[in-house]
């Protein structure tokens, strides 16, 4: 059974492979070379290939070069025991000896050097790692510049990650639902099983290597019962599988746990983190864990959170949960990532004193200096959760001594659930370069948990993956942008929103200027033009409760996941200033926490995030806030339906099916937009009674 | 299997009975008669019971005056095969012969006389029906008044039903669960199979056979894929045993069918009305149903409605659609159900021009005089779907050629979902005694309904049931007195609340005078409190969307469903005059269209269901909107709260279970009522910016 089960998942990949090749492909299409003057350039390089080292990441390496150079250039290159006269080498720094000069001092273990070296006759293009990841990752950034028709005549790149931890996150069940997924089911599980569909996760692996990501957790943070057992023995098996085709790609399998998984697998009453048979239980688990995969990742950890299992349970706090894991994990160089999205998710929406915005910091800012040097807290780029726009989390830089990881979300739960475009590069490095000056100005977000700031032991970003077994990976075919872009900043939160796009554009559509002007153009405009017909001015929530898809103002206004507008009529927003309000602001540095607490210096952009005004308050743009609303949500729509036009342009520059698919989408959400434009404004002009000054149509 | 599974349902169904068993008796408590005198006189008529015919309708009535003479006086009547000097006697107007007179002229097949005759040392109570069914209406009858303490020395009662169908509708789906179902899951199928629960159905039938209902439709009227198949061959066997167990109890089974049966499981292309093959496919379809149930009731039919499909779709009328299966059913006495719930369920909520309320007159009115005489048109009470108050639905008596049945729905859809007490009986009498005009003065919806104001062939009233597998059938227990209170409207709806809840009250809780005092103000005091707390002024739908529980004032406001308050700064409700709306009132006769037109005549609490107003209009009630708003949520909050204390002084009065579980659901109305006022009020206060003169706490 188990092997037709296998054979079919194989085949249906296989048939996604030939049926969706350009959509299933995403940016790893390697489309052949029409420039015949550039196919002759490359092919120089490309006839012989000499890998020197053995492991399986060298060999995906090989294979990847192998599939590029084919399927771009049409010629196999010969593999060689030794560099030929021109060709590529792939070496390590064990293996390079003195055919060229690198610096490893300057390289870090994922770094690598690219460099072409003419003299003569000879001609050839190294690619150096330290160690075979760093091969890995340099033959990936070869074949981008391949992909992108780049110069590699005279290359001299030298790359070390910014980030040490570049990880993913899968909210995989194991029914085969994904939650928050948008891209239809689980490519890692269905029916409670493992899929076995291995072709399909080696190449979501080959793809999310491709731009850099080490790490993986391939299932939900919210552990159910089925997922409690993914660490016990038969399923270990399974994913030390699963494992080890991500190893393959330098990516570290990691799992979700159960914190309370010593009660529901283990025997025992309790899960209190201070109890030795709980501690012993952990311990020998994790002997076990690494008995199967000697390099596991660690445990990712959502505690005490909506509804979750945790420490509070037993009047611990999460340093003490967190600990009691990272002891098991510790002797087997694992790590402890630890989830801060901890809040009261029972509010009274009556309580206007308590503000979900402060938890996490109030939670956590306590405990700095008590985590382990193997747990790394995980936070959420915002205070509340993922929303269109929020403030950036203030524990960024609060904890001095503690190892910090930002967690974004490439899923687009908020943020039109790739039903609509919203390309979340530019939003990303918005939160990226924001300044905490945790230590003074140049206190980037970047900096800290890159580790740079405080010189932590472990740091890196992760997300929310966006995938799932759609023949196109993301849902909408444009929302692999934002899978890649996610990866590129991991490695380097410095590169620009545009180099980004850019590269990906080239990639996955090819070198034609116009196709990459225009998509250039929609996706950096995209989540500026979602804002505007979704939430004005920071207020965000505005959603349809449970699948937060649509509009509906009111949907979590009197609800207990404290989250509100406070909309009446005169004014709106939430009061998060010392002053007046919750004392939010008070979370932030001082620069900051000043910047926002003063209306005369908040953003416009998060002013309701920060403030209750009246509807006639006038913004630093000039109009009124109530002005703003029914501008932004005319103006939305209108950006909406211009994204369809410029998409019609590009007719016949793309290939039918995702012309189609992405047409599709776009008329999809210019559609909807709609819908966001006329609830929303019609429920602020039944509220406030305030005409458009532009008196445009707003349904009564 | 089968048998192992029948067992266990026994046994379960046993359960309930033995360890829950005044929860599960409901009003056939039966209770020992503890004050000896009335024992004794009782006693002189029940040691001798002669039934007089042979049927197993007559076996039930003597099943159920042994059960509950034996309960009640702790001694087993003699089965006497002629009457003796003293006691019970039932008998037929075939069977009784010269016993006594009795005036079968005046008798409906469903009606009866009980006659207490003493002369000399004779003393016999005669139960004589001109059918079967009449004894057992009796027989239930004698008990009552027997539960009530009655003194049964002078009875010379004649009673027939005022309506000739008295039906319920079980919204019951195949795999168990009930649609708007809020006690527990369906007691006739589990898991896509018949429960076999036979006893459990069996008690389900005596207990609305003694109230006097005479039909049923087993299956939910969204009839889905697995219950499509309820009129094939296999599962016909099943719902023959259940039709066997109704009709001992004098109640005919009917099935709810899918329109698209032809195309379903009929192998046909079409499910056009006028397609011959269609027809034919019926009519055999009937006779397969008759050969299995000889007496089956016909099809209750939800067409075009919520997704269903109907003869629209073939560019046909209802009455085409309806007729089609009258023919189908007329050579087996068979009749249709044929529901009017027949709207747009895809409205843009921006067009105001649209009226739901309008529907189902629009579409049914012009087609009268088209339907066969075996069709009956089966119309919700009011235009909208079950609120806490709407308007009557203007089709009661607007088509004199057509058979109209009114629905009501005992299960609390809108009316707090059996958690919170809303005793129905007061607004069903309302809505009964509301005076159509359609012959002028006098022609009271339960005289449409009853056939009498246009002498129709067929009319009646049905109900959506609100029982399910819950060991008090109703989830709430109290929820029992609207389905008593249901069967004893349908039989007469001259009664009074008062004399139903009194009747009630004294079978299910016994004679305690204080009980039968307090329970009886709860119940009949419980729909104005729950209206207070909810829906002010007629204006409705302001519930969760999908679920109906609970507050959520733009639950469906900017939805598809047609379902509008249109609250803005100003004001709120619906304008549904001629002079400026939607032309809806002009759909009841002149009396009633120049009522509701009129803002002066207008009565207040359907104020907001006809007319759109400013907060601050001024009620007949000398308050302002806003106010009343405020004063009713105060005052709705307060006497849910009474409602706990009043309860609290039956303490010892009521044997524990149903102490404790009414307590428990009175207590969690109390304080979910206390969320519907603060949402309330804040929502409208939000909106108006107008204080509550008394200056009570609104939240901000």
């Amino acid at each position: 059974m188990k092997s037709a089960f296998e054979n079919i998942s194989r085949y249906i990949t296989d048939l996604y492979k030939a049926k969706h090749k350009e959509s299933y492909a995403a940016w790893l299409q390697y489309t052949k070379i029409d420039d015949q003057a550039i196919a002759d350039k490359y092919a120089q390089w490309c006839r012989n290939l000499t890998v020197l080292g053995d492991s399986a990441v060298m060999e995906s390496a090989k294979k990847e070069l192998i599939q590029g150079i084919s399927s771009m250039l049409g010629i196999l290159p010969d593999s060689c025991s030794e560099p030929q006269q021109s060709g590529l080498v792939l070496a390590v720094k064990d293996s390079i000896g003195d055919l060229i000069d690198v610096d490893f001092n300057y390289l870090h273990d994922d770094g690598y050097s690219i460099k072409t070296v003419t003299s003569g006759q000879n001609n050839t293009i190294f690619i150096v790692g330290k160690k075979d990841k760093g091969v890995l990752y340099g033959t990936f950034h070869l074949l981008r510049l391949m992909q992108n028709r780049k110069n590699l005549k005279q290359l001299d790149i030298i790359e070390n990650p910014k980030n040490q931890l570049r990880m993913l996150n899968q909210w995989d069940n194991m029914d085969g639902s994904i939650e928050r997924g948008y891209a239809g089911n689980s490519i890692f599980y269905k029916d409670n099983q493992f899929t076995q569909e291995h072709n399909r996760i080696e190449d979501y692996a080959r793809l999310i290597a491709s731009v850099g990501i080490n790490g993986i957790a391939i299932n939900n943070v919210n552990v159910h019962q089925e997922e409690t057992n993914l660490i016990t023995s038969t399923l270990l098996l399974k994913v030390a599988e699963v494992a080890g085709i991500f190893r393959a790609y330098g990516i570290t399998t990691f799992l979700s746990v159960n914190y309370a998984s010593t009660i529901q697998i283990g025997n025992l009453t309790t899960a209190d983190p201070l109890n030795s048979e709980v501690q012993e239980w952990w311990k020998e688990k994790a002997e076990e864990i690494y008995s199967y995969i000697p390099d596991f990742g660690g445990f990712l950890v959502k505690a005490d959170s909506e509804h979750r299992p945790g420490p509070f349970t037993y009047g611990r706090n999460h340093a003490d949960g967190a600990n009691m894991l990272a002891e098991a994990l510790q002797p087997f160089n694992g790590i402890v990532l630890w989830r801060c999205f901890v809040y009261n998710c029972l509010q009274d929406w009556r309580d206007r004193s308590t503000d979900r915005a402060r938890a996490a910091y109030d939670h956590f800012k306590p405990l700095d200096g008590q985590f382990h040097s193997n747990v790394i807290l995980q936070i959420k780029n915002g205070p509340m959760d993922f929303q269109v726009r929020e403030g950036v989390s203030p524990l960024f830089g609060a904890m001095e001594k503690t190892n910090q990881m930002l967690e974004f979300q490439v899923t687009q739960e908020y943020t039109g659930q790739q039903r609509h475009l919203c390309y979340l590069v530019p939003q990303w490095k918005e939160i990226l370069d924001f300044d905490t000056y945790a230590k003074g100005k140049g206190s980037e977000v970047k900096k800290v948990v890159d580790g740079s700031l405080f010189q932590n032991r472990y740091c890196g970003i992760t997300a929310v993956s966006n995938i799932g077994n759609d023949y196109n990976w993301t849902g909408h075919t444009l929302a692999q942008a934002n899978l890649y872009g996610f990866g590129r900043l991991t490695w380097n939160p410095d590169l620009s929103a545009e180099s980004i796009t850019d590269e990906w554009i080239g990639q996955t559509f090819g070198d034609d200027q116009s196709v990459k002007e225009l998509v250039s153009k929609m996706l950096l405009k995209s989540w500026s033009i979602y804002e505007k017909y979704t939430s004005p001015l920071g207020v965000g929530w505005m959603v349809n409760p449970h699948h937060h898809y649509g509009p509906n103002v009111d949907g979590y206004e009197y609800d207990v996941w404290g989250t509100y507008h406070f909309a009446d009529w005169e004014g709106i927003g939430v009061d998060r200033t010392v002053k007046t309000g919750t004392g939010y602001t008070s979370q932030y540095f001082k620069e900051n926490a000043d910047m926002y607490e003063s209306l005369e210096t908040c953003p416009d952009e998060l002013l309701l995030f920060f403030h209750h005004v009246p509807y006639t308050h006038k913004l630093k743009s000039g109009v009124t806030v109530i002005q703003h609303i029914y501008n932004t949500h005319f103006e939305g729509v209108d950006e909406a339906e211009d994204l369809v036009e410029t998409w019609l342009q590009l007719k016949d520059r793309i290939d039918q099916e995702r012309f189609d698919d992405i047409l599709n989408k776009l008329q999809e959400q210019a559609n909807h937009s709609k819908e966001w434009r006329d609830i929303i404004n019609t429920y602020f002009y039944r509220k406030s009674g305030i005409k458009d000054e532009l008196n445009r149509k707003i349904y009564l």
